[in-house]
């Protein structure tokens, strides 16, 4: 007998028109997200269609004790969005319209359930941008998005997904239904409880819709990817081309990456030469003079030795297979059994923390392979630790839970983060006191407790 | 006698060296900001110099029930920084020092303390630039601007205070100490307390530091001002010149405002012709196509009969004589005794939102002059009613009162803010409702109380 069942009960009484899912390949495609470490248990998934309905499912849910988990484009990489304990899943698949598009603000509403890649299409087709992107664009949802302040590629130019949030709507963890900032770009009326559900991972109360900042469409993206002799000169790279140009990317990768990706097949190499590490920085190419001042740091920075070679895009065909460089790695070493990590430091930290971490586990662990890659121009960055062949699943994830420790120690030293732009759902839980005071934490549950009295919205995702 | 006798006291003996005054002098200077409208009761002024001793007074000041008030620059102009009630001042003049720079991620941690142009000033010296600026910069303190999210004439480019910081200590109502996101741009970590006591007014804890972002220096900064013939010309204009450029400012005011500003001596008519509406607009003119763009635009909006007259900056001085116009109209008005609202609403509704306004204030008020100018690429507009010299003071007001109603009246119509960068304090407070619901409130004091469960620090400010 389904322990909900009086709550569904009711909510088929009150909603009669709304979608409930029981089958078991339902509860098992939306109770999870892309996170592989937890068993999926999950009651039943309802879709709702409006804000409204997700208030009175909400008040529902805590007349009947009911814990409820959000599920979106089920993207996440860390378990936010997965029920293990037989919660009820609300997808917000069937609130994917965009509305209102407010052209002299440069603004757009849309639903929680809207495709990242569908926003992106929506503003290019008004001659706008939208500026957040990553490799799951085309299945991740913005509620999602917002949820976990996504971040990705474009972030050194325009920011986190926090940055692109003019209005939200929510429904908190007691049900009530708060519109917060109306896409103003000032308001100064009392605290901005917009910032505090941006990056809640949906324990505070679930987003609904939201108030999106659109930008102007960049102009002639042009990317170079350079090969780099050491870790230094990719920071030096950063600083002298991030002086000369206004940068809308600047990600790095090492060989072992590059390696991959081409054995995969999905593009070739950038040019004959190898190195250890490789940069990816994108410009808006506006005019001659953007161009020249770009290669003459290139070649300044290939006179002082930080460059081993380098390549520039002439075209739009040549910057997208410039990118598969980048965004091909994390789909191809999928294969390997990565063990993801997803940190960021201060910029002026960054040589010494790769330094350390390189130490630790080619000291400790000689037979694993690193695969660095990362957005280094936002101190970023993901270090995945590929699986040897004759590792079991297990042996290998225990092994790496030893490595982790060392890891978030060293990101503790260089007070970084251990979660960078993924957020902390389950998976990071555990090493949540890295990065966060208990104190901290303290005052966190607190404010859950404001927001969430019952603890019905998402138990048991940041902390316990 | 004192009644927080016992607790300045117990300060002297816990901390020996702390700087207490209670001479009428200085708790009068120290009790209050820039509003006028109410009288300053304040027992005693405390300067600590570190965030370990804000940590002890706070604890002291629960211990002892004694409310505390914050005092930045005291340049605010809602009443955020004024004991009315015999509460004790913290002043934060002796933590004013500009501590490390990091300069590979640009980014300076400074004290609460700090006045805003001595960060220009550290910026500038780094070759960089702090991109909030406004009127009261020469004494504003990072504190301040930090509890009220400080906006100023740089927004549309660069963005509130709340954009550029990177992370924050702060000592809670409770006397915790919180060091907040580290600096770092990417931080997925649980709830982003950062963002909660920005524009808090001091009413969740006390700031003490902050790490702030640097922006790269603007280049060969260039303004226009345009006369235009109306205010739907102001809109078009804006969208015009932000289609063509990236606007670092998009002011504007009316022929009242410039009349005032010139009367006063500050400078000169921007050209013989006069309108009803100016536009100061900048930009970064890097190059001769970014200034063909410009004039281009100017040209044709010329032609459609948008703009009557117009000039354009050919130096720095020119640079700085036309902003005079627009930076010299809040001192000038000073003499006229103004009802001032700080407004905004979305720029989709600025031209029907200012045409009800004047239309409400004509009819009911044919004798008040009204002054508007602001930031209107931001939604943000300055509302300054004149005293006509033939009222006294408390008939004015008494008689603004009601004004206020009907504008507020029409902010909620559009949905927009009371108070779009001079916050809430004591002066908005009765008027927090046109803006933010009843039920936002209640969470408001909610968080609150997991804060300052006394009710010890700024009481009374925002809600009661």
């Amino acid at each position: 007998m389904n322990p909900h069942h009086a709550f569904l009960q009711a909510l088929s009484n009150t909603l009669p028109t709304l979608s409930i899912k029981t089958d078991t390949e339902s509860t098992q495609h939306w109770g999870r997200d892309w996170t592989v470490h937890f068993d999926t248990h999950c009651q039943a998934v309802i879709f709702p269609k409006t804000t409204e309905e997700v208030s009175v499912i909400v008040k529902l849910a805590n007349e009947h004790q009911t814990p409820l988990v959000p599920s979106g484009g089920r993207t996440g990489l860390s378990a936010a969005a997965v029920a293990t304990k037989g919660e009820v899943v609300i997808s917000f698949d069937k609130m994917n319209q965009i509305g209102q598009f407010y052209e002299a603000d440069r603004m757009v509403e849309v639903d929680a359930g809207v495709i990242t890649q569908s926003l992106q299409e929506f503003a290019k087709n008004q001659g706008l941008y939208y500026a957040v992107d990553f490799a799951s664009s085309g299945s991740s949802q913005i509620g999602g998005n917002i949820s976990t302040n996504a971040g990705g590629i474009k972030v050194i130019r325009y920011g986190m997904t926090r940055d692109q949030i003019l209005g939200l709507t929510v429904v908190t963890g007691k049900g009530d239904i708060l519109t917060l900032n109306g896409g103003m770009l000032k308001n100064a009326t009392g605290y901005d409880f917009r910032h505090l559900f941006i990056g809640a991972e949906g324990t505070l109360g679930f987003i609904t819709k939201a108030l999106i900042k659109l930008e102007k469409q960049p102009i002639n993206l042009t990317a170079m990817v350079l090969g780099v002799t050491e870790f230094n000169g990719v920071v030096t790279l950063l600083a002298q081309f991030g002086q000369a140009l206004t940068l809308t990317a600047f990600e790095f990768f090492d060989q072992l990456a590059v390696d991959k990706v081409i054995a995969a097949g999905h593009t070739k190499a950038p040019f004959e030469s190898q190195a250890p590490f490789y940069v990816l920085l994108e410009f808006e190419a506006i005019n001659d003079d953007v161009l020249n001042l770009a290669m003459g740091v290139f070649e300044q920075c290939a006179e002082e030795g930080l460059i081993v070679d380098g390549v520039m895009s002439q075209s739009i065909g040549q910057l997208q297979e410039l990118w598969k460089l980048r965004e091909s790695i994390s789909e191809t070493i999928s294969a390997f059994t990565p063990y993801k990590n997803d940190i960021s430091v201060l910029i002026s930290h960054l040589a010494d923390f790769i330094s350390d971490i390189e130490h630790i586990v080619t000291a400790n662990y000689p037979d694993f392979e690193i695969c660095w890659f990362g957005h280094i121009g936002d101190g970023n960055l993901h270090l995945n630790i590929l699986k040897p062949a004759n590792l079991t699943k297990d042996e290998f994830f225990e092994k790496c839970q030893t490595v982790n420790t060392y890891v978030f120690d060293t990101v503790q030293k260089y007070q970084g983060s251990i979660s960078a732009e993924h957020g902390v759902g389950m998976t990071k839980k555990p090493y949540l006191t890295y990065t966060r005071t208990q104190t901290e934490i303290d005052y966190m549950k607190a404010i859950k407790a404001v927001f969430d009295p019952n603890g019905i919205i998402n138990p048991g995702k940041i902390f316990d």
